[in-house]
Formats: structure tokens, sequence, C-alpha cells
């Protein structure tokens, strides 16, 4: 490609929405020209990643089985209704109306329109097992769209789904895409985890999610560096302490904190760790009657230690919790400990809830809570004397850096990371839904067992650049880069000998099958060094007067601190061989 | 690929809506499944197809110097407003809201994308000229969609936009354009005819169809066998007759034709040619206030041979008539004519009027036309001698075949055609609109001059299918075929010696690069032959025991009526000899 034939925007100034770096970058690199409210122009800089990424999506999955076809961007709201997601779905999901007021959605996922080609399509078990995707538009109206790439309201994502006969199948299936996966973001060239996430409603442990390693990230990974235990902040598992509880040491004393509501400021006040304290989070649930009033209602009460926090996602998963809890009301509240929030505890009730201690919390001894009375705590607490055993015992909080893994093998770590990739195993939540059946062995129907995969096409680009950046601009991987090799002819408009040898260097790489691209804009070399440092492109070779009288001209990788002089006669074989294989 | 690993989803017949043969077959042979009104499934076998013809478009724009970028499928209702398309244009654009109320419209087409684009990226006429490009998913909600991919609502367009300095500029954009698309029609490997199309408004001769020829399609194509002459229906010039209009030999008689309203009716009453008899058109122009009230209103007779019919393109341009014009009203023409249609003619009005005579017309003699009395025709008419010389002679009518090619070549020849693209020069009807400018090499801002080029990239295989099927399916070029081989192996379940063979040759295509795949569904002959003849792979090769024991297999073209047999070893070579370039 020659510069001048392309489509260079570079800007100086980052636009000042642009709260992210890698907004803030592949709109300066001129990737992505923002259109509306999470809704981008894919500049052709910006297109060719996106196309690149896709085409190793493709490759891979491919490799892998998958059968590629291409699922509407407007599809009728009755396959929606079928689910009930076009009712349960918030308004991020678009709905519209054709000429003839008829009910559509703009596709922000495929389960509907897919268990429907299932249910039509694949009839007997001889054909499965199947794996169908597509890589296409999506949209989600998202209330507050920003991050550009990252958190777009339009956005392509790869989106796969795959049929099986039966559990076992299916769970197959899914190792082959989590395998798949990982060979995906190998070619990459990015640093990420794959972690086990959530598996919510559908229960089992086949959901892992693939982050991209970047401090900037949304997500808290949990990982062991000593193992390949990792998974997200919702899904590690706090083990329980070794060991048994202590016995009690101290009397139950009640001691005067006034204004002091919170356990750090408790246990600042008393000169004692945060982690003798303990903090009361009081839930409520409801049971309602076929007209969807509420019946009853239960309160309960949960204990952690006042250094950690609730992991709502594992609430969700207690006994009696897990069909939907909500935060208890000040009333309520006030009925059960006659106190307000900031100083409640689990002794001297004055109505019975159930008491669910974290797991933590169920092993400690002497310890520190809220007296039911403002501007009072509690110290010198101990189960069994002071109180009853509690009702259960359970994994509610956040796993912190430090913590055993869950594996065994040593102290947990924790970094941040940007989700770009999911693999999860689905069961027959759709098929079933939705009806969708194939004839098994025994003729009988049967509801298909499926997964879904879905890699985030165009933000992997935004998640390449906040792992691999600097202050001067993107430093792509050589298999993202819209351009592997850029060559800069210096002065070419004044020397002839600079611009044969450029010329003679950029045909040479283009013979080589090289995505390389000449700069042939007449730009200074000050200017045109900031575009390609900012634009990132990985291998650089520039050509000037003074190097050629030496028979030289200059290398350098984005990432090097200063140029690599190489003889012009064999520029060609150096750059081909620093690239990636 | 292997067949049990595709999707292969053919279906015995056709569904009930399906009326013309490119939607029969694509149902049938499992290309695509409807998802709603005009609204697809691009099945795994329709989408290798489409991206086919995708990356042949790609190939030949990146050639010509096209850059790709990507537009939004939902665009806000802004940048329509700005050129009044979103007012202006017909429900067929689909106008949606999203979870703010703010306006959006799925793109139809990307004027106003690009050229707000171009205004903000382009500023210096150092960048131009540029022609930026994209595949996208598109929206047309039309009234009635049918015919499957042939007019879907959601459908796959290619749109480029070319942009420059000035009209001459410009022109050689569309030109460099027009040559691409021919590079792109002769690789699809389909016959087309680009033919000159009426550019509207915009004036000029700058507007090309790219038509695939096939007996069903909609558009007529008017073309000259001895030359290179080709325009649509609506464009083809009829020349004005040679020589001078011959003298009267007739008297003006009126004559009574009895319920006879038509000029086939009345010329086979009298016995003469229709092509001796006129028929009368009464148009209306109207003037408009401020107000938009009509303030006063002008009624025009057009004459045109009795064989002949109106071309309302070319009427439109009649001066006087190409600001817009009606069919006239019934009291407007009982108080020009005092009669009803059927037996009107210019001859003996209560009123005067505008008579517009085809060039055809001014040139007769003799002719016959109504007598404005009912069941009254009036033969032996002459202009100058029975009523005044017309006040406009004009191109009123299509062209018929064996009318003389305005190229002066020989008689034109009429067939039938599907336009699968489009190269238009645009001006700057939408540069003004939005005030897109550059700055020019005098520093001063300037409009830019525009040219818009679309590919209906879903449309193409449906052409090419009304072209090229036979009774048992598809018959697809080698360049857009789903795949250009398939092997079949016959009885491999029963027989070592055939699985191998096949397997065999099958990795061989596949070392050679050719797209192959191998039918290992162990279907039986006769059910694996008709599907594959229903999808319509060009080369296929059937290897049997029978065969194998005398060492031959069998090689059969879509297109031949018997297979041809072939020496085993010496397959491979023979299939590579007979795929196309």
């Amino acid at each position: 490609m020659k510069a001048s034939q392309f489509l260079i925007t570079t800007l100086k100034e980052a636009p000042a929405d642009a709260e992210v770096v890698s907004h803030q970058l592949m709109t300066r690199a001129g990737m992505i020209r923002k259109l509306g409210a999470g809704i981008y122009n894919y500049m052709p800089m910006g297109l060719r990643v996106i196309q690149k990424v896709e085409a190793i999506v493709r490759e891979e999955m491919n490799r892998a089985g998958a059968v590629e076809m291409t699922m509407p961007v407007v599809q009728p709201a009755e396959l929606w209704q079928e689910t009930g997601r076009f009712e349960k779905m918030g308004p991020e999901l678009l709905r519209i109306q054709d000429r003839h007021e008829r009910d559509y959605v703009i596709q922000p996922t495929s389960e509907e329109v897919v268990t429907d080609v299932a249910r039509q399509e694949l009839r007997s078990y001889k054909q499965l097992p199947k794996n169908l995707y597509q890589i296409q538009t999506k949209f989600r109206d998202e209330r507050r769209p920003r991050f550009g790439l990252m958190r777009g309201r339009e956005f392509i994502m790869k989106d796969a789904y795959s049929f099986d006969r039966d559990e076992a199948g299916a769970k197959a299936s899914y190792q082959v895409m989590a395998a798949a996966y990982r060979r995906i973001f190998d070619r990459f060239g990015l640093k990420y985890r794959a972690v086990a996430a959530d598996s919510g409603a559908i229960g089992g442990d086949l959901s892992e999610e693939f982050q991209v390693i970047a401090a900037t990230g949304e997500d808290a990974i949990v990982y062991c560096p000593a193992s390949d235990y990792a998974a997200n902040m919702e899904k590690a598992e706090a083990l329980a302490p070794a060991g048994p509880r202590p016995a009690p040491a101290n009397p139950m004393v009640k001691t005067p904190t006034p204004g002091k509501s919170t356990c750090a400021d408790v246990a600042e006040y008393l000169g004692v760790p945060l982690a003798t304290t303990i903090k009361s989070l009081v839930l409520a649930t409801d049971e309602l009657n076929e007209a969807g009033e509420v019946v009853k209602s239960q309160v309960w009460l949960l204990l952690l230690r006042g250094d950690h926090d609730m992991n709502e996602v594992k609430v969700g998963k207690v006994p009696g919790l897990d069909k939907g809890f909500r935060f208890a009301s000040i009333p309520e509240i006030d009925a059960h400990f006659g106190c307000k929030p900031g100083y409640l505890g689990p002794v001297g009730l004055k109505k019975p809830l159930k008491i669910v201690a974290d797991r933590e919390v169920a092993v400690m001894a002497d310890w520190i809570c809220g007296s039911n009375e403002p501007d009072f705590h509690t110290t010198g607490v101990n189960w069994g004397r002071d109180l009853p055993e509690p009702d259960l015992v359970a994994d509610l909080r956040n796993v912190v850096e430090g913590d055993p893994s869950p594996d065994g093998k040593g102290p947990l770590a924790i970094e941040r990371g940007i989700e770009v990739g999911h693999v999860f195993y689905l069961g027959t939540k759709y098929s079933k839904a939705m009806n969708a059946t194939f004839l098994d062995t025994d003729g009988k129907p049967k509801h298909f067992e499926m997964g879904c995969y879905g890699i985030g096409i165009t933000r992997l680009p935004a998640a390449a650049i906040e792992q691999n950046h600097d202050e001067r601009g993107i430093v792509w991987p050589d298999a993202i880069a819209p351009f592997t090799v850029v060559v800069c002819p210096v002065g070419a408009d004044r020397s002839e000998a600079v611009k044969a040898a450029a010329d003679e260097l950029y045909a040479g790489l283009l013979a080589a099958g090289v995505d390389v691209i000449i700069d042939d804009r007449g730009e200074r070399p000050g200017a045109m060094f900031a575009d390609w440092e900012l634009i990132g492109v990985p291998h650089r070779v520039t050509i000037g007067d003074r190097g050629l009288k030496e028979g030289m001209v200059e290398y350098q990788h984005r990432r090097d601190a200063a140029a690599t002089k190489v003889p012009a006669t064999e520029a060609l074989a150096f750059v081909k061989g620093r690239l990636s294989a």
C-alpha cells in the first residue's frame, strides 16, 4: 500500500469525551470516528485491524469444525417472544417497528435465531454435533456508551453456538471451543488469561472468560502464580480457613464507639486490626402468590469480616437466597434489630432471623460487631458462648491477594483484565424455551444441548491497545497491526537514490507477501515518524540520504528505544527476519 | 471440506412463496432460509457464495485504488436531515428511535455518512482523489419484499463513493470505477451488459447499470448486436425517422368505430396496420404558489403511434413537463375534448392545449385518431392540412426491436436483465446539501465532486442463478460456486478401495488449493447426485467400486449431459485441467 493512496487521518489531540487510552489513541490514529453515541465509523486504518482479527477468528473457528453462516441484523420479535427475552430484556435490546408496525429487534446476540435454525435444519442425531457461527454487526442500546470500541452500542461480535445430543457431547464441544479460543488468543499476540467464570442459573463449571490483561481493565482477575488456576472475581472461591475456631479468650464487652458506624472507623477508634471486626449486611427474600403479591418475607443477616467485600454472585447461591434477594428495608431492619444501620450485630436481636456467616467469620473468636444500639459496638463476641452457631456457613466474599488458591498451589494474586471472549455451556435453556428438538437414536425427539461462544471483534483492538501502548502511541502485535512494516523514505523528493532504495525495499517486501506500507506522502520526517508511532506499526525502516551514502538504512521496532543500522543491501532479509512467524 | 462437517440442508420442495427460480433454488439448495418478510439467514452454503462475490469485489476495488472502511448500520437522523432525505424518503427508509427517543435510520445507502466523513477528513486537494467503499448490511423496508435475495429488505451492498476536486476529476474517477466493474463482472463468469442509464436530475451521460442477462429479468435492455451500444429502456433513444413526411394521399374521414376504444381494436376493425393509428395521452402540469396551492394548470396532449409505448423518463425531459406532470383528470379531458378517453384526438378541440408529437408521429401522413366523439375515429388525418403542426416534437417512446441503433450501426435488439451494479456521477448534489468542502489549490473551500458506485452483493448470486440453472438445479460459474469440486464416493462404507481413492483425490485437490468438498455423508448415490446437482457445484468426480476395478473414475461438469471416464491415476490432473484459471 502506498500511503498517498490510503486514508491516513491522524489527530494531534484526542476528543474531549475519550476517557480511556484506547479510545484516545484509536481516534488520534484515525482508526475510528464517532458518528453518534457509541456508534463509530471504522476508518480504513482501523478496519484493517478488525479484518485481521476477523481472519484469525474465522480460520481457527473453521479449523475447530465450526460452520459459518450469517443471521440477520433485523430480527422478527416473534422469536424473542418465544424465549421471553423480548419482554424481559431491558432497553439495551433495541426494539423497532417496520412500516407495517410489526415488531423487530436489532440483534444484540442470536440465541433465538440460531435455535430456530437448529430446530428446522438439524432433525437427526446424525447431523450432530454442529457448531454454527457468524461474524456480524450487533447493537446494544447501552444507557451510557463510552470508552470508544470498548463499550460501543454498535459493534461486531463473533458468536458461535454448538448443538449436541447430550450433555457429554455439549461438554466436549465446549472443550473444543475453549481450545480454539486459546489458539485464537495466542495468535493475537496478547497477554491474556482464560479465567473460570460463574455460569449463573445453568450451573456447572463450564464458563470461561478470555481476559486481555491490562492495568486499566474493568474486571478483577484472580489467579495463582504457581499454578494455572484463574477465575474472575465473581467466581474465585475463598476457601474455608484451615484449623478449628480458637477458644474464646475475652469477655463480651459493650463499648462506646460514638459516631463510628463503619468497621474501619471502629477498628481505628479501638486501636484493633480491621480483621477483628465483623460487618452485618441485612437482606430479605419475598414469597409471592400467583398474583405476584408478597405474602411473606424473610430477613437474613449476612456476616463478613470487616476487611472483606460481599460477593453478590456467591450470596445468590446460598440456599434460600438463590431465588433472588433484596436489601432489607429500614422498617424491616428496625423490627429485627431495633437500631439503624451502622451499629447492627447478631447478638440480642429483637426478632429471630436467618444468620449466614462467611466461612472466615465462622471460625473467628473474640470478634467485634455492632451492639444494636447507636454509638455502641461489642467486643469479645464468640460463637456458641454469646450467640448460637450461625444457621448457615458459606463463601460470601470476594477473595483478596494472598488468599490460598482453591487448588492448594499457593497464594492468589489479582490483576486486571478486559473481557473479550466468553465460552459458555448453555444446556437446554434455549432449546427447551423454543422446543427445539432432534430425533435421537431411539426415534424420539430430544432437546438440543447447547453452548455459546463469543468474541468481541471490535473490542479486541481496544483491549490490545490498553495493553500495548506508550506515550507516543499504539504498539501493535504483528498479527493484528494495520500494517506490519512501514517504509519511511526521508527526502525522497530531493534524492533519487532514496526514492529508488525505498521503492525497491517496498517492492521486495510486497513480493514476499509482507503487509507493508510506504510513506510517499512527502511529510517532514518528524511528522512522518510521529504518525507511524501513533498508529503503532511494529516495524519501521527509514531510508535517508546520509545513511545511504554509507550504504545503510535504519530499522526500528516500535518497542526499540533506538534505531539499528542495517546495510541497505541486507534490509529486506533483515526485516523478514524480524517478523514473527 | 467434508460434507459431514458442513451443513447441507437441501429440500425437495420450494416454499410456496418462492415465485422466481433463484428464490426456489436457493431455498431448496439450503443457501438461504427466510426469517421474516424479506429477511433471510445466509446459510453456510449460501454464505460461501456471498463471500466469494465479496472477495472478488474487494480485490478489484482495492486494485482500482478505492479504500475500504465500514459505516454504521444504525445512523443518526441528523445527517439524513441535512440532505432532507430523512423527510423526503418514503417508508422504505426504516426510521427508529433509541432508548432516549433520539432518531436513527437503518442505512439503506450511505451518501450522508460518507460525505460527513469526507468533510471532516479530506481537507485539502492534496488528499484527492479519494474513493471510499464499504461492504455492509443495508436495509430497505420494501412494501412488498419478494423474490428471495432479489428484492429482500435486509441485504448486503458494496457501496463506493468517489471525491474529486472538479468535474473532470470526478469523470475520470467514474471511468476508473466503470472499468473496475467490467473486471469484476468478467471475473464472476456471468453474461452481462453495461448499459447506459438515465442520470436523472444530475444530467450528463455518466450513469451505467451492470445488468446480468436473464430471460426472467425485470429490466429490458436495449443493445445493438453490431456494435457496443447498450442502454436500459428508460435511456435508449428512438431516433427521428429518416426522410421527409409523405404528402397527404387521402381525405380526412370520420368513421364509426362502435365500442372500439383502443388503437388495436380500431386497426383490426378497420383492417389497417396498427402503425397507422395514433394514441392520445392527456397529461397536465400545475403551477403552485408559495403556499403550495395550484394557481394554474396546463393540459398537454401527447401523441404516439398506436403500437408504441410511452417512456415516462423521456416524457419527463420534455421542456415544460420536466418539473413534474400528472395524468389529466376526467373534467380536464372533458373541458378540452368534450369526449371521454378512448375516442380522443388532436383535431377539433374545444379548448387549445399543448400538443407534443413523438418523433415518429411527426412524420406520419394519413393517420387515424379518435374523433372526440364516442364510437368514432377519423382516418386520413394529416399535419398542416387538417390541424396545425405540433407545438413540440420529441422522443416520447420506448424503442422496439428493429429500431435503428442511435450509433447508426444497425438495428436494435432487446433482451432482459437483472440490475446488480450501478456506477453514477453525482456531481455536487450531496456535497452542496451538506456543505462538504476541501481547500483547493487557491486556498479557497470548494465542494467535492462526487460519484457513487454500488454492487448488490447478495442480489448477485440470485441473478447468477436466474441466468444459470436447469431443471435439476443451479449451475454455478467456477468463480462464485460454493465449492468448485465435489468428490462423490459411491459405497465407501462397503469398499475400502473407494474410500481410499476418494480420500486421496480429495487430499490432492485440497493440497492444490482447490475449493473441494467430499461427500462423506453416506447418502445413497441418487440422493447424493441430486443434492450436488441442485446445489450446482460445477465439477463432480464420482468414484465407485465398479469403475475402480477398471482403474477408472467419472468426471462430470454440471453442464455435461454425461460423465467422462478418467483413469483414476490421472483424476487429479484431469480435474485441475478443467478448472477455469
